[in-house]
């Protein structure tokens, strides 16, 4: 069988069943957006990596390098808000082909730097090798979560309302603007920079762990649709998602309207928001969504509620019909 | 300029400036052979990361992948003992090409877990994501040191004893013999083991950290004459390298004299042996290196002498002679 047959979360299942029992200083080990140690300080450490692989995820003639650095920092300071966290120090490995300008690696840190000091991040090591054949840059970041304020993918329960930050379908719309340079729009400027250089919600993530009301957390880096399945699975949980709450980024009707797509397929199955997902019993839910926005300015919506697993995964159309939810959009209705 | 025109180690230096001051919590940066962070713990956190990149480290179908899974976790287990610590966790960020054999991955995540088991290091977390061509591997370990038992590459003074484990010139011996599958020789087997495999020195690095000999320590991936070089460098002093005391591998005169070199080159040049190098005063260099023979069960030879800076970069020959020590090797003499 090949690799690109077993999909990506299969292959994960099987190598986490490989690599065996954890040491008992790993209180979150693989499938989770971070690893969370034990490691005896105040806090909880983090650990995540994430890669940028020339061709696959970004075209080099299509994205400068300072964005690019920005980018690979944000998207794993991602991953450690989604535990609740706070990015601490990165490691960066670089693997370089031949005939890259030194000038295109020293823009690439300074677009590291420039995400990671307002973030507290220092960059304390890396790697540089070789390639035969384009750039692949990796990024592992640390961070760090008092006991006490870890949120994780489980946890979810029966009656929990769906809480998401920010709007939705910003990159995507970003994403198809890039593909069609001919058109503008007013809102395309940030569009685009919401596809190019994400902004991690760590301060969101914050306040979402220290109001201690939150059961359940992950970041959108695949869609709604697909991680609320993630979610799901974690926390062994149904779901109804209300697709008319869904909060659109401005300018996403319109993208939408000029791609032939429907706006909230866009805000759930567009992927890399980087937005945060988080569940929480219905009287905190409201609680918590106005906290989110008085302490770190970004508004939070309640975007549906979590059923037993027994009673399924469900999207609530605009029109009131329910449909089925699965992780990887859906065509037939 | 073109980036294989600076040179790592200029590469790197480059970037450590560029990415500016660090977090009062980490003691050691970018420049030595892991990160070495105090978060509050007991232990000091270290952390590494370090790639294995198809076409430039290993060629697919000449080796394995669970000898290749084995190899990705021992040369990050070498720099966790360089600081005199203990590989804990490990994160694993493959970049895969279509076409790979779902077996292939497997095979190279029980090859990780057989070196893992033993040294008692848990994966808990990774990425996986696609290539355009060809295979890279990540690994990023995370370790831990004592407080008070942290050794860097800085820390040598003149008059201080070289010390280094087990023997040299065997992974280049390896190296050599697999270039040449129709030369046998009685060793060859545990040649090619040593090219392959390397044994990372974890316990030897524990008893060097634990005994609070050593002043500096640093492990020998590129070759003695060129990690010495590091080490004076970051430890400003000279040194002299006695190269009829070097410890050679069994079976490395034998390739020496097949492939038309002197043996001390091997040992020298040759690179990656994974032993460790260490600093120590005369007194405590002997007793420490019976420590590390008693309690580890691998030899530790004296090689050379710490020189203060002013006094240069030597190699002392077996017929007497002294010529400027390089990092890269020499040919003029």
């Amino acid at each position: 069988m090949w690799v690109e047959d077993v999909g990506e979360f299969p292959l994960i299942a099987r190598l986490a069943a490989i690599v065996g029992r954890a040491r008992p200083d790993v209180l979150v080990g693989i499938g989770d957006d971070a690893a969370a140690l034990d490691l005896g300080g105040d806090a909880l450490v983090l650990l995540t990596v994430d890669s940028q692989v020339e061709g696959i995820h970004f075209v080099r003639h299509r994205i400068g390098p300072r964005l690019l650095g920005r980018r690979l920092l944000a998207v794993n300071a991602s991953d450690i808000a989604a535990m609740g966290g706070e990015p601490t120090h990165a490691l960066v490995s670089l693997v370089l082909p031949p005939g890259l300008e030194l000038e295109w690696i020293e823009e690439l840190y300074e677009g590291l730097r420039a995400e990671a000091d307002p973030l507290g991040v220092s960059v304390v090591g890396g790697n540089v090798a070789r390639s035969g054949d384009g750039v692949v840059l990796d990024l592992t970041l640390a961070g760090r979560v008092p006991r006490g304020e870890l949120l994780t993918r489980a946890g979810a329960r029966p009656g929990d309302r769906l809480l998401v930050t920010g709007t939705l379908g910003g990159a995507a719309a970003g994403l198809w603007l890039s593909g069609h340079p001919g058109i503008r729009i007013p809102e395309g400027e940030a569009l685009l920079a919401r596809h190019l250089a994400p902004t991690p919600r760590v301060r969101e993530g914050r306040v979402i762990a220290t109001s201690r009301l939150a059961r359940a957390l992950i970041d959108l880096s695949d869609g709604l649709g697909g991680d609320v399945v993630h979610l799901c699975d974690r926390s062994g949980v149904g779901v109804r998602v209300y697709v008319e709450n869904l909060p659109l980024a401005p300018g996403v009707a319109h993208v939408a309207e000029l791609s032939g797509r429907a706006p909230w397929e866009l805000a759930l199955y567009g992927g890399e928001d980087f937005e945060l997902l988080c569940t929480a019993p219905p009287p905190a839910a409201e609680a918590l969504a106005e906290r989110v926005s008085a302490e770190a300015g970004t508004p939070a919506s309640v975007v549906g509620e979590v059923l037993p697993a027994a009673a399924g995964r469900w999207l609530l159309l605009p029109d009131g019909r329910e449909v089925p939810l699965t992780g990887k959009g859906f065509t037939h209705f």
